[in-house]
Protein backbone atom coordinates (compact mmCIF):
# COMPACT_ATOMS: atom_id res chain seq x y z
CA UNK A 1 0.00 0.00 0.00
CA UNK A 2 1.40 3.45 -1.08
CA UNK A 3 0.17 5.62 2.07
CA UNK A 4 -1.27 9.37 1.47
CA UNK A 5 2.12 10.82 2.73
CA UNK A 6 4.39 8.28 0.48
CA UNK A 7 2.31 9.21 -2.64
CA UNK A 8 2.28 13.17 -1.77
CA UNK A 9 6.57 12.66 -1.59
CA UNK A 10 6.46 10.42 -4.84
CA UNK A 11 4.28 13.89 -6.27
CA UNK A 12 6.29 16.05 -5.05
CA UNK A 13 9.62 14.63 -6.73
CA UNK A 14 8.65 15.05 -9.94
CA UNK A 15 9.42 18.64 -9.31
CA UNK A 16 12.96 20.24 -9.24
CA UNK A 17 12.75 22.09 -6.20
CA UNK A 18 11.08 19.27 -3.81
CA UNK A 19 13.75 16.80 -5.36
CA UNK A 20 16.31 19.39 -4.39
CA UNK A 21 14.71 19.81 -1.29
CA UNK A 22 14.89 16.47 -0.50
CA UNK A 23 18.16 15.00 -1.60
CA UNK A 24 15.86 12.50 -3.51
CA UNK A 25 14.91 11.57 -7.12
CA UNK A 26 12.84 8.93 -8.38
CA UNK A 27 13.77 5.67 -10.65
CA UNK A 28 10.43 4.36 -11.95
CA UNK A 29 9.59 1.14 -14.51
CA UNK A 30 10.81 -2.30 -14.83
CA UNK A 31 13.88 -1.29 -16.87
CA UNK A 32 15.20 1.55 -14.93
CA UNK A 33 14.92 -0.13 -11.71
CA UNK A 34 16.08 -3.36 -12.20
CA UNK A 35 19.31 -1.37 -13.61
CA UNK A 36 19.30 0.49 -10.48
CA UNK A 37 19.36 -3.14 -8.24
CA UNK A 38 22.28 -4.57 -10.68
CA UNK A 39 24.40 -1.47 -10.31
CA UNK A 40 23.61 -1.67 -6.20
CA UNK A 41 22.62 2.00 -5.72
CA UNK A 42 20.78 1.64 -2.68
CA UNK A 43 17.05 2.84 -3.03
CA UNK A 44 15.69 4.48 0.09
CA UNK A 45 12.27 2.85 -1.15
CA UNK A 46 10.87 0.81 -3.46
CA UNK A 47 7.41 0.73 -4.28
CA UNK A 48 7.01 -2.66 -6.44
CA UNK A 49 4.09 -5.07 -7.67
CA UNK A 50 3.66 -8.45 -5.71
CA UNK A 51 4.92 -9.91 -9.31
CA UNK A 52 8.20 -7.66 -9.29
CA UNK A 53 9.01 -8.47 -5.55
CA UNK A 54 8.42 -12.26 -6.24
CA UNK A 55 10.86 -12.27 -8.96
CA UNK A 56 13.71 -9.95 -8.09
CA UNK A 57 13.88 -11.17 -4.38
CA UNK A 58 16.92 -12.14 -4.79
CA UNK A 59 18.63 -8.44 -5.13
CA UNK A 60 16.13 -6.69 -3.08
CA UNK A 61 18.11 -7.41 0.51
CA UNK A 62 18.19 -4.40 2.90
CA UNK A 63 15.92 -2.69 0.64
CA UNK A 64 12.52 -0.75 2.36
CA UNK A 65 10.46 -2.47 -0.01
CA UNK A 66 6.38 -1.50 -0.15
CA UNK A 67 4.17 -3.27 -2.21
CA UNK A 68 1.51 -1.83 -4.01
CA UNK A 69 -0.53 -2.95 -6.52
CA UNK A 70 -0.19 -1.85 -10.58
CA UNK A 71 -3.19 0.81 -10.20
CA UNK A 72 -1.54 2.15 -7.14
CA UNK A 73 1.68 2.36 -8.69
CA UNK A 74 0.62 3.43 -12.13
CA UNK A 75 -1.74 6.31 -10.41
CA UNK A 76 1.62 7.25 -7.81
CA UNK A 77 4.31 7.24 -11.22
CA UNK A 78 4.61 10.79 -12.83
CA UNK A 79 5.37 8.68 -16.22
CA UNK A 80 2.50 7.55 -18.42
CA UNK A 81 2.99 3.99 -18.44
CA UNK A 82 4.62 2.26 -15.45
CA UNK A 83 2.88 -0.90 -13.28
CA UNK A 84 5.86 -2.28 -11.78
CA UNK A 85 8.41 -0.19 -9.88
CA UNK A 86 9.41 2.96 -8.72
CA UNK A 87 12.59 3.56 -6.32
CA UNK A 88 13.71 7.02 -4.24
CA UNK A 89 17.02 7.36 -4.43
CA UNK A 90 19.54 9.59 -2.81
CA UNK A 91 20.69 12.22 -4.98
CA UNK A 92 24.49 10.68 -6.05
CA UNK A 93 27.40 12.22 -4.94
CA UNK A 94 29.05 14.98 -6.51
CA UNK A 95 32.18 13.94 -8.63
CA UNK A 96 34.86 16.07 -10.37
CA UNK A 97 35.30 15.92 -14.41
CA UNK A 98 37.55 13.21 -15.41
CA UNK A 99 39.52 15.09 -17.89
CA UNK A 100 40.72 11.87 -19.11
CA UNK A 101 39.84 11.09 -22.90
CA UNK A 102 37.07 13.09 -24.85
CA UNK A 103 34.76 14.78 -23.10
CA UNK A 104 31.52 14.98 -23.44
CA UNK A 105 29.40 18.26 -23.01
CA UNK A 106 26.04 19.71 -23.47
CA UNK A 107 25.71 23.47 -23.61
CA UNK A 108 21.88 24.31 -23.09
CA UNK A 109 20.34 21.17 -24.08
CA UNK A 110 16.98 21.48 -22.61
CA UNK A 111 14.69 18.63 -22.93
CA UNK A 112 14.60 15.82 -21.00
CA UNK A 113 14.18 13.27 -23.62
CA UNK A 114 17.17 14.63 -25.01
CA UNK A 115 19.12 14.59 -22.48
CA UNK A 116 18.21 11.39 -21.29
CA UNK A 117 18.83 9.84 -25.14
CA UNK A 118 22.43 11.56 -25.22
CA UNK A 119 22.88 9.82 -21.67
CA UNK A 120 22.05 6.42 -23.80
CA UNK A 121 24.02 6.93 -26.74
CA UNK A 122 26.95 8.27 -24.45
CA UNK A 123 26.80 4.90 -22.61
CA UNK A 124 27.19 2.96 -25.66
CA UNK A 125 29.73 4.66 -26.70
CA UNK A 126 31.37 3.95 -23.36
CA UNK A 127 31.22 7.56 -21.80
CA UNK A 128 31.48 7.17 -18.55
CA UNK A 129 30.89 11.21 -17.78
CA UNK A 130 28.93 14.08 -19.33
CA UNK A 131 28.93 17.69 -18.53
CA UNK A 132 26.38 20.02 -18.31
CA UNK A 133 26.33 23.62 -18.46
CA UNK A 134 24.55 24.98 -16.00
CA UNK A 135 21.10 25.63 -18.29
CA UNK A 136 20.98 21.97 -19.20
CA UNK A 137 17.67 19.85 -18.13
CA UNK A 138 17.86 18.79 -14.42
CA UNK A 139 19.40 15.28 -15.44
CA UNK A 140 17.43 13.87 -12.24
CA UNK A 141 14.17 14.74 -13.95
CA UNK A 142 11.96 11.87 -14.06
CA UNK A 143 12.23 12.11 -18.07
CA UNK A 144 15.50 11.99 -18.56
CA UNK A 145 15.93 8.87 -16.22
CA UNK A 146 13.41 7.17 -18.08
CA UNK A 147 14.81 8.01 -21.35
CA UNK A 148 18.51 7.03 -20.48
CA UNK A 149 16.71 3.33 -20.44
CA UNK A 150 18.89 2.64 -17.29
CA UNK A 151 22.35 3.91 -18.77
CA UNK A 152 21.77 6.77 -15.99
CA UNK A 153 24.02 4.18 -13.54
CA UNK A 154 27.11 3.90 -15.31
CA UNK A 155 27.06 7.26 -16.61
CA UNK A 156 28.12 10.36 -14.29
CA UNK A 157 26.79 13.92 -14.81
CA UNK A 158 28.66 16.96 -13.47
CA UNK A 159 27.19 20.48 -13.61
CA UNK A 160 29.15 22.76 -13.97
CA UNK A 161 30.06 26.75 -15.07
CA UNK A 162 30.82 25.49 -19.11
CA UNK A 163 32.42 28.86 -19.79
CA UNK A 164 34.67 28.56 -16.68
CA UNK A 165 35.60 24.63 -17.34
CA UNK A 166 36.17 25.86 -21.54
CA UNK A 167 38.64 28.51 -20.66
CA UNK A 168 40.67 26.66 -18.54
CA UNK A 169 40.77 23.71 -20.47
CA UNK A 170 44.40 23.45 -22.59
CA UNK A 171 43.49 20.70 -25.72
CA UNK A 172 40.94 20.09 -28.80
CA UNK A 173 37.77 22.04 -28.51
CA UNK A 174 34.97 20.77 -30.64
CA UNK A 175 32.02 21.93 -31.39
CA UNK A 176 28.86 21.04 -33.30
CA UNK A 177 28.09 23.42 -35.71
CA UNK A 178 26.34 23.29 -39.01
CA UNK A 179 29.63 25.19 -41.25
CA UNK A 180 32.49 23.27 -39.60
CA UNK A 181 35.09 20.43 -40.70
CA UNK A 182 33.07 17.42 -41.99
CA UNK A 183 33.39 14.74 -39.29
CA UNK A 184 34.13 12.40 -41.72
CA UNK A 185 37.18 13.69 -42.86
CA UNK A 186 38.28 15.12 -38.71
CA UNK A 187 41.02 12.88 -36.91
CA UNK A 188 39.59 13.53 -33.48
CA UNK A 189 42.28 13.92 -30.46
CA UNK A 190 42.61 11.38 -27.97
CA UNK A 191 41.82 14.15 -25.65
CA UNK A 192 39.46 16.70 -26.20
CA UNK A 193 36.44 18.42 -25.37
CA UNK A 194 33.39 17.61 -27.56
CA UNK A 195 30.86 20.42 -27.00
CA UNK A 196 27.01 20.06 -28.54
CA UNK A 197 24.97 23.01 -28.33
CA UNK A 198 20.83 23.58 -27.53
CA UNK A 199 18.16 22.48 -29.64
CA UNK A 200 17.02 26.05 -30.79
CA UNK A 201 20.00 28.31 -30.47
CA UNK A 202 23.01 25.81 -30.88
CA UNK A 203 26.06 26.48 -29.06
CA UNK A 204 26.02 29.73 -27.19
CA UNK A 205 28.36 32.68 -27.99
CA UNK A 206 30.28 32.53 -24.97
CA UNK A 207 30.47 28.91 -24.93
CA UNK A 208 31.32 29.23 -28.45
CA UNK A 209 34.71 31.58 -28.12
CA UNK A 210 36.58 28.65 -26.88
CA UNK A 211 35.63 26.05 -29.62
CA UNK A 212 38.84 25.61 -31.51
CA UNK A 213 38.02 22.66 -33.79
CA UNK A 214 34.27 23.52 -35.46
CA UNK A 215 33.17 20.59 -37.05
CA UNK A 216 30.17 19.65 -39.11
CA UNK A 217 28.14 16.12 -39.91
CA UNK A 218 27.79 16.08 -43.83
CA UNK A 219 24.33 16.84 -45.45
CA UNK A 220 23.02 14.86 -48.73
CA UNK A 221 19.58 16.00 -48.92
CA UNK A 222 17.42 19.03 -47.93
CA UNK A 223 17.04 18.40 -43.86
CA UNK A 224 17.92 21.83 -42.21
CA UNK A 225 19.41 20.41 -38.97
CA UNK A 226 19.55 16.96 -37.01
CA UNK A 227 18.17 16.99 -33.25
CA UNK A 228 20.59 17.31 -31.37
CA UNK A 229 20.74 13.60 -29.68
CA UNK A 230 20.54 12.49 -32.93
CA UNK A 231 23.57 14.43 -33.69
CA UNK A 232 25.51 13.59 -30.55
CA UNK A 233 25.14 10.29 -31.66
CA UNK A 234 26.84 10.69 -34.60
CA UNK A 235 29.58 12.35 -34.18
CA UNK A 236 30.09 9.99 -31.00
CA UNK A 237 30.19 7.03 -33.64
CA UNK A 238 32.62 9.22 -35.51
CA UNK A 239 34.96 9.88 -32.60
CA UNK A 240 34.81 6.10 -32.15
CA UNK A 241 35.39 4.52 -35.13
CA UNK A 242 39.05 5.91 -35.29
CA UNK A 243 39.89 4.92 -31.19
CA UNK B 1 -13.59 31.55 -37.82
CA UNK B 2 -12.87 27.52 -37.22
CA UNK B 3 -16.71 26.48 -37.95
CA UNK B 4 -17.88 23.58 -36.02
CA UNK B 5 -18.05 21.55 -39.13
CA UNK B 6 -14.38 22.42 -39.79
CA UNK B 7 -13.32 21.51 -36.17
CA UNK B 8 -14.90 18.70 -36.54
CA UNK B 9 -13.09 17.56 -39.53
CA UNK B 10 -9.68 18.81 -38.27
CA UNK B 11 -10.21 16.58 -34.82
CA UNK B 12 -11.20 13.47 -37.15
CA UNK B 13 -8.21 13.69 -38.90
CA UNK B 14 -6.02 13.14 -35.94
CA UNK B 15 -7.00 9.10 -36.42
CA UNK B 16 -6.21 7.04 -39.29
CA UNK B 17 -9.61 5.78 -40.09
CA UNK B 18 -11.19 9.38 -41.03
CA UNK B 19 -7.41 9.81 -42.89
CA UNK B 20 -8.41 7.11 -45.05
CA UNK B 21 -12.07 8.07 -45.59
CA UNK B 22 -11.45 11.76 -46.11
CA UNK B 23 -8.00 10.64 -47.97
CA UNK B 24 -6.97 14.17 -46.17
CA UNK B 25 -4.20 14.37 -43.63
CA UNK B 26 -2.85 17.20 -41.39
CA UNK B 27 -0.18 19.34 -41.61
CA UNK B 28 0.75 21.38 -38.63
CA UNK B 29 2.74 24.45 -36.94
CA UNK B 30 4.58 27.16 -38.76
CA UNK B 31 7.86 25.19 -39.86
CA UNK B 32 6.21 22.26 -41.62
CA UNK B 33 3.19 24.78 -43.19
CA UNK B 34 6.46 26.76 -44.68
CA UNK B 35 7.77 23.81 -45.79
CA UNK B 36 4.39 22.44 -47.60
CA UNK B 37 3.65 25.83 -49.11
CA UNK B 38 7.68 25.61 -49.93
CA UNK B 39 7.51 22.54 -52.04
CA UNK B 40 3.80 23.30 -53.77
CA UNK B 41 2.13 20.83 -52.44
CA UNK B 42 -1.78 22.10 -52.83
CA UNK B 43 -3.46 22.28 -49.23
CA UNK B 44 -7.31 21.80 -49.48
CA UNK B 45 -7.40 24.79 -46.78
CA UNK B 46 -4.98 26.52 -44.52
CA UNK B 47 -6.16 27.74 -41.32
CA UNK B 48 -3.69 30.41 -40.12
CA UNK B 49 -3.02 33.19 -37.55
CA UNK B 50 -3.51 37.14 -39.36
CA UNK B 51 0.51 37.25 -38.36
CA UNK B 52 1.19 33.84 -40.47
CA UNK B 53 -1.08 34.98 -43.56
CA UNK B 54 0.60 38.93 -43.47
CA UNK B 55 3.88 37.29 -43.49
CA UNK B 56 3.59 34.47 -45.90
CA UNK B 57 0.63 36.28 -47.96
CA UNK B 58 2.83 35.62 -51.20
CA UNK B 59 3.10 31.89 -51.26
CA UNK B 60 -0.47 31.78 -50.12
CA UNK B 61 -2.05 32.28 -54.01
CA UNK B 62 -4.97 29.61 -54.93
CA UNK B 63 -5.04 28.07 -51.26
CA UNK B 64 -8.19 28.35 -49.63
CA UNK B 65 -7.15 30.29 -46.76
CA UNK B 66 -9.02 30.73 -43.14
CA UNK B 67 -7.99 33.45 -41.06
CA UNK B 68 -8.30 32.24 -37.26
CA UNK B 69 -6.79 33.57 -33.76
CA UNK B 70 -3.91 31.69 -31.73
CA UNK B 71 -6.33 30.24 -29.42
CA UNK B 72 -8.64 28.34 -32.02
CA UNK B 73 -5.82 27.55 -33.82
CA UNK B 74 -3.80 26.14 -30.68
CA UNK B 75 -7.40 24.18 -29.53
CA UNK B 76 -7.84 22.84 -33.07
CA UNK B 77 -4.48 21.59 -33.36
CA UNK B 78 -4.18 17.97 -32.60
CA UNK B 79 -0.48 18.83 -31.38
CA UNK B 80 0.59 20.46 -27.93
CA UNK B 81 1.94 23.55 -29.37
CA UNK B 82 0.37 25.09 -32.13
CA UNK B 83 -0.50 28.58 -32.77
CA UNK B 84 0.56 29.29 -36.26
CA UNK B 85 -0.96 27.38 -38.98
CA UNK B 86 -3.06 24.15 -39.55
CA UNK B 87 -3.15 22.88 -43.36
CA UNK B 88 -5.45 20.11 -44.68
CA UNK B 89 -4.01 18.15 -47.48
CA UNK B 90 -4.66 15.46 -50.16
CA UNK B 91 -3.04 12.22 -49.43
CA UNK B 92 -0.09 12.42 -51.45
CA UNK B 93 0.05 9.94 -55.02
CA UNK B 94 1.41 6.27 -54.52
CA UNK B 95 4.16 5.53 -55.64
CA UNK B 96 6.69 2.82 -57.15
CA UNK B 97 9.62 1.67 -55.10
CA UNK B 98 12.67 3.25 -56.74
CA UNK B 99 15.12 0.52 -57.10
CA UNK B 100 18.40 2.41 -57.71
CA UNK B 101 21.10 3.14 -54.95
CA UNK B 102 20.34 2.13 -51.34
CA UNK B 103 16.68 1.64 -50.34
CA UNK B 104 16.27 2.37 -46.65
CA UNK B 105 13.11 -0.06 -45.46
CA UNK B 106 11.18 -0.02 -41.99
CA UNK B 107 10.10 -3.19 -40.89
CA UNK B 108 7.36 -2.79 -38.05
CA UNK B 109 8.39 0.75 -36.55
CA UNK B 110 5.52 1.34 -34.52
CA UNK B 111 5.92 4.85 -32.56
CA UNK B 112 5.11 7.90 -34.20
CA UNK B 113 7.92 9.81 -33.05
CA UNK B 114 10.58 7.25 -34.56
CA UNK B 115 8.91 7.31 -37.80
CA UNK B 116 9.37 11.35 -38.14
CA UNK B 117 13.04 11.31 -36.95
CA UNK B 118 13.98 8.47 -39.07
CA UNK B 119 11.86 10.47 -42.16
CA UNK B 120 14.00 13.33 -40.71
CA UNK B 121 18.01 11.68 -41.10
CA UNK B 122 16.98 10.00 -43.84
CA UNK B 123 16.37 13.47 -46.11
CA UNK B 124 19.82 14.56 -44.00
CA UNK B 125 21.26 11.92 -45.81
CA UNK B 126 19.54 12.48 -48.75
CA UNK B 127 17.18 9.64 -49.22
CA UNK B 128 14.42 10.31 -51.23
CA UNK B 129 12.24 7.47 -50.10
CA UNK B 130 11.31 5.10 -47.33
CA UNK B 131 9.62 1.83 -47.73
CA UNK B 132 7.64 0.54 -45.05
CA UNK B 133 5.95 -2.75 -44.04
CA UNK B 134 2.15 -2.61 -43.22
CA UNK B 135 3.31 -2.99 -39.57
CA UNK B 136 4.83 0.23 -39.41
CA UNK B 137 3.21 3.35 -37.94
CA UNK B 138 1.05 5.17 -40.45
CA UNK B 139 3.24 8.19 -42.33
CA UNK B 140 0.44 10.53 -42.50
CA UNK B 141 -0.06 10.27 -38.59
CA UNK B 142 0.05 14.45 -36.79
CA UNK B 143 3.00 13.22 -34.72
CA UNK B 144 5.06 11.62 -37.50
CA UNK B 145 4.36 14.24 -40.15
CA UNK B 146 5.68 16.91 -36.95
CA UNK B 147 8.62 14.78 -36.12
CA UNK B 148 9.62 15.08 -39.36
CA UNK B 149 10.61 18.65 -39.42
CA UNK B 150 9.77 19.29 -42.35
CA UNK B 151 11.21 16.30 -44.17
CA UNK B 152 8.09 14.26 -45.12
CA UNK B 153 8.09 17.24 -48.21
CA UNK B 154 11.08 15.62 -49.54
CA UNK B 155 11.00 11.71 -48.52
CA UNK B 156 8.33 9.72 -49.67
CA UNK B 157 6.80 6.75 -48.21
CA UNK B 158 5.86 3.60 -49.98
CA UNK B 159 3.79 0.95 -47.34
CA UNK B 160 4.22 -2.24 -48.62
CA UNK B 161 4.53 -6.09 -48.39
CA UNK B 162 7.93 -6.25 -46.78
CA UNK B 163 8.35 -9.75 -47.14
CA UNK B 164 7.21 -9.74 -50.37
CA UNK B 165 9.50 -6.93 -51.97
CA UNK B 166 12.62 -8.21 -50.40
CA UNK B 167 11.55 -11.96 -51.54
CA UNK B 168 11.72 -10.46 -54.52
CA UNK B 169 14.90 -8.53 -54.26
CA UNK B 170 18.19 -9.58 -56.02
CA UNK B 171 21.07 -7.81 -54.35
CA UNK B 172 22.76 -7.13 -50.34
CA UNK B 173 20.21 -7.01 -48.31
CA UNK B 174 21.68 -5.31 -44.87
CA UNK B 175 19.80 -6.02 -41.64
CA UNK B 176 20.60 -4.19 -38.44
CA UNK B 177 21.13 -7.06 -35.62
CA UNK B 178 23.09 -6.77 -32.06
CA UNK B 179 25.31 -9.30 -33.68
CA UNK B 180 26.40 -8.81 -37.49
CA UNK B 181 29.20 -6.95 -39.06
CA UNK B 182 30.77 -3.97 -37.65
CA UNK B 183 29.42 -0.63 -39.49
CA UNK B 184 32.79 0.80 -39.25
CA UNK B 185 34.31 -2.41 -41.46
CA UNK B 186 31.60 -2.76 -43.62
CA UNK B 187 32.19 -1.45 -47.27
CA UNK B 188 28.43 -0.70 -48.54
CA UNK B 189 27.24 -1.80 -51.49
CA UNK B 190 26.16 1.32 -53.93
CA UNK B 191 22.57 -0.73 -54.55
CA UNK B 192 21.23 -2.90 -51.85
CA UNK B 193 18.71 -2.41 -48.90
CA UNK B 194 19.02 -1.66 -45.35
CA UNK B 195 16.21 -3.33 -42.78
CA UNK B 196 15.91 -1.41 -39.72
CA UNK B 197 13.52 -3.53 -37.04
CA UNK B 198 10.58 -2.80 -34.54
CA UNK B 199 11.01 -0.74 -31.12
CA UNK B 200 10.70 -3.69 -28.74
CA UNK B 201 11.27 -6.92 -31.23
CA UNK B 202 13.90 -5.73 -33.62
CA UNK B 203 13.79 -6.96 -37.45
CA UNK B 204 10.85 -10.18 -37.33
CA UNK B 205 11.80 -13.34 -38.47
CA UNK B 206 9.98 -13.68 -41.71
CA UNK B 207 11.72 -10.45 -42.82
CA UNK B 208 15.21 -11.69 -41.07
CA UNK B 209 15.21 -14.83 -43.37
CA UNK B 210 16.11 -12.37 -46.79
CA UNK B 211 18.85 -10.23 -44.53
CA UNK B 212 22.04 -11.54 -46.00
CA UNK B 213 24.42 -8.93 -44.33
CA UNK B 214 23.46 -8.20 -40.68
CA UNK B 215 25.27 -5.11 -39.67
CA UNK B 216 25.64 -4.28 -35.98
CA UNK B 217 27.23 -0.83 -34.68
CA UNK B 218 30.00 -1.80 -32.15
CA UNK B 219 29.49 -0.42 -28.53
CA UNK B 220 32.30 0.22 -26.33
CA UNK B 221 29.94 0.68 -23.10
CA UNK B 222 27.18 -0.44 -21.10
CA UNK B 223 24.11 0.54 -22.77
CA UNK B 224 21.76 -2.99 -24.35
CA UNK B 225 20.67 -1.24 -27.49
CA UNK B 226 20.07 2.19 -28.86
CA UNK B 227 16.60 3.61 -30.36
CA UNK B 228 15.79 2.32 -33.58
CA UNK B 229 15.90 6.54 -35.02
CA UNK B 230 19.14 6.95 -33.36
CA UNK B 231 20.54 3.25 -34.79
CA UNK B 232 19.23 4.41 -38.30
CA UNK B 233 21.31 8.16 -38.07
CA UNK B 234 24.42 6.46 -37.38
CA UNK B 235 23.91 3.75 -40.21
CA UNK B 236 23.26 5.94 -42.66
CA UNK B 237 26.07 8.26 -41.54
CA UNK B 238 28.04 4.75 -42.10
CA UNK B 239 26.60 4.00 -45.49
CA UNK B 240 26.92 7.72 -46.93
CA UNK B 241 30.66 7.83 -45.46
CA UNK B 242 32.22 6.13 -48.18
CA UNK B 243 29.83 6.92 -51.19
Amino acid sequence: MISKNQLKLLRALAQKKYRKQHGLYLVQGEKNVLELLGANIPAEQLFASAEFIAKHQSQLEGINVIEADSDSLTKASTLTSNNAAIAVVQFPDTQPIDRAGMILALDGVSDPGNLGTIIRVADWYGFKQIVLSEECADHLNPKVISATMGSFVRVSVVRTNLVEFLADYDGAIYGAYLDGQSVHSTQFATQGVLVMGSESHGISEQVGQYINSPITIPAFGGAESLNVAMATGIILDNIKRGS
